[in-house]
């Protein structure tokens, strides 16, 4: 039998009924903030003004610059005596970007994040291993917290160490972990090269999440530790993890609707899109006390799914992020995302665990160089074969970009490695 | 007014009534364990034994060892799905310690965290800036539960990144930190070079431990942070912090005797030592459910403080940690603790925040150097002064440790920093 949260229940109009209830009130609440209090008064907006849900679209765009710019409390509705938990961003020029947390909040966070990891199976008899860093990073700390809720054995591993996750693992039969998608790559490589079976590990469910990741990336690490993957979606700017996340069908992330609003807007335009297209995600929190964030422009690409999920969730659900607005590369005057090269790539069964994506200048044209790792059972002599391998894949991205890249095959563990997150671009074209 | 816990409040004979009913209780969920179950009852030990506290003694010491051979469960008492939490020793050889906690162990370790930092008046309004590791290292997720009990405003900051951590407390208006002694020292020395004067921060309080330091690196970090600094004690064997904690009269640490029974061992005779003397902390954990420890061996040297303490309280009070049984060095057939050669050093005003031991080999001979960063200020032109400065040190150093040492005077930030634990002895007699 499958267990749901009350909330999951509810019918679209029951749903959407509490989402206007929560509008009105996350306004009223979000007034108090010194951005928002002068924002939406020049809006001529109050909590009256939401008639029906669209009207959330009278709402001024909050931008990340805004966040910045507001640093260290102009978001903030409360003093800082009411707040108990504050998480940043590691930004690495400006300001970093703050999210403050009341009590309340930290408890409605659990909770989604404990109804999240439910929806996967994960229950009080399991033990879970959470392989992501603490800290103010908001991944540690957000399903440590809901798994607590839900009473699993939290094994609060930290990043890296490969030979004692794995020893952890064995020894107290871990059942589900929480991984970056580039270190699960590397970590079911790793544990694979070790002469470690996976079928014979406890290991069951990996949520991964953090970084944008392909299809085919899910699918490997799924094949590589012998597991279930769930695609998590989260920000701190909206908690942290428990935003949306994947229910057994792996077929798109349920967005908790009961404690957000999603919408998807042309990028430039900043236009309403229909369901199915891929735009920008605007994401809305509905029951935040200490810091509401009304209409946060995420920069995440990505679309709702039209049509309703076979699990009978009423939650729409988000397709993977497809990269982000920010990522996008520009070369020779085509738009290209690295989740592109990195969907073409996961294509080729000889493909390794890692690649990186190098932009260069020569005569003052940009080129785009993509060195892949191929794995040690396809790097073999007759450099024929490896040629062909090259050209094939040359074509394949020439299809999918709409210009020609350079393609260097390397030896298994040959490219830098991450343990955290990776780094898949690198730009050579100032040097 | 200063508010005291209701267990803060009982008299001694109170305390030690409760203490021999938890004992009584904690002895029969211990024998549900494997190695206790056998063990206690080889010695011929039942609840019933324990007529009155001495009789604590009965029970046989349990030792690191011990935890290692009974890895990885032989001390849990319930089964892995009554379990919330594992921590474990960062060890690196065979296998870690590792400690099981149940949901109620966690809430009263939460509690005891919560009167700890109370003691010193850490509150509601406080803003904590933790600046540990979280993970596996019960330190961190320690005091950042302590701090949610109490609702202060939390924030994770993890180790290191000094700019950032400056930037939090100035931005923040942090008034309570947790840090480890050596980047105290490390930390307030950057923080007046880039000078920034601690006058104008708001930083009331420093809690520091997890590193046995002296009396006088305690007043130098007060001096450098202008801050209050409260040692901390614990262990992750007796669940982590909130073992021990200073109260504000920085007079010894108060032992949570309704939690815990301290005793103080000769470290090879293994008998009781009156109070006042020097000996091994002998610890039995009276609450804990999961995997209770009986008459654990802490190797940690230190003594009862006899008599009362001004605060009113009447738990014990242990000295500051005078030593690790296990880091004593034998030079020359002499005994020397680390922490010897610190207090001298740190009496010389013109000490710098860093120094390092260096154990040598010169002609089969063990020899012992000390190299000691010296104040900018102290480290001037003329020879005959730092010579002269370096004769006192060798002297006075002499008259503690009964061997000569070689001192050697360094500028200002040229050993080795530690953003972490520190690494105070460098043993190159192997090499
Ligand atoms: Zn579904
Ligand atoms: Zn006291």
């Amino acid at each position: 039998m499958e267990v749901f949260d009350r909330a999951e229940l509810l019918s679209r109009k029951e749903l959407e009924q509490v989402q206007l209830v929560r509008l009105r009130n996350v306004v009223s609440q979000a007034m108090r903030s010194r951005l928002y209090g002068s924002r939406l008064k020049e809006a001529g907006l109050s909590p009256d003004s939401f008639k029906s849900l669209d009207d959330v679209r009278r709402i001024p765009f909050t931008t990340k610059d805004d966040l910045r710019s507001q640093y260290p409390d102009g978001l903030n509705t409360l003093p800082t005596s009411e707040m108990v938990r504050m998480h940043a961003s590691s930004g690495t020029t400006g300001s970093p970007t703050v999210i403050h947390y009341t009590q309340n909040d930290i408890n409605l966070w659990a909770d989604l994040m404990a109804r999240s990891m439910h929806m996967v199976g994960v229950r009080r008899e399991d033990v879970f291993q959470n392989i992501t860093g603490y800290g103010l990073f908001t991944g540690g700390l957000g399903l440590h917290y809901g798994a607590e809720r839900l009473g699993c054995l939290t094994i609060p591993a930290g990043p890296g160490n490969t030979a004692r996750q794995l020893k952890f693992m064995r020894d107290f039969k871990t059942t589900v972990a929480h991984i970056i998608p580039s270190y699960a790559l590397y970590f079911g490589a790793a544990m694979r090269d070790s002469g470690e079976d996976p079928a014979s590990l406890a290991l069951r469910v990996a949520l991964i999440g953090a970084e944008p990741h392909t299809e085919e990336t899910r699918r490997r690490i799924e094949e590589l530790m012998d597991v279930k993957a769930y695609n998590s979606y989260g920000l701190s700017e909206m908690n942290g993890p428990g935003v949306a996340f994947e229910c057994v069908y792996q077929n798109g992330m349920h967005v908790w609707e009961d404690a957000y609003i999603a919408e998807i807007v042309h990028p430039e335009t900043l236009e309403p899109l229909p369901d199915g297209e891929v735009g920008e995600l605007v994401m809305t929190t509905l029951c935040r006390q200490g810091m509401p964030i009304l209409r946060y422009r995420t920069k995440d690409l990505t679309r709702i799914i039209p049509g309703e999920c076979a699990c009978g969730r009423t939650h729409r659900r988000i397709d993977r992020i497809l990269g982000r607005a920010d990522d996008m590369l520009i070369i020779k005057g085509v738009n290209i995302y690295p989740m592109q090269i990195e969907q073409v790539l996961m294509g080729f069964p000889e493909v390794g665990e890692n690649y990186l994506i190098v932009l260069e200048r020569e005569n003052f044209i940009d080129q785009i160089r993509v060195k892949v790792e191929i794995r040690e059972e396809h790097f073999v002599e007759d450099m024929r074969v490896l040629r062909d391998l090259q050209k094939r894949m040359v074509s394949r991205l020439r299809d999918e970009l709409l210009i020609t890249p350079r393609v260097d095959l390397v030896q298994h563990n040959s490219l830098p490695k991450a343990e955290g997150k990776a780094q898949r671009v690198q730009d050579n074209r100032e040097a």
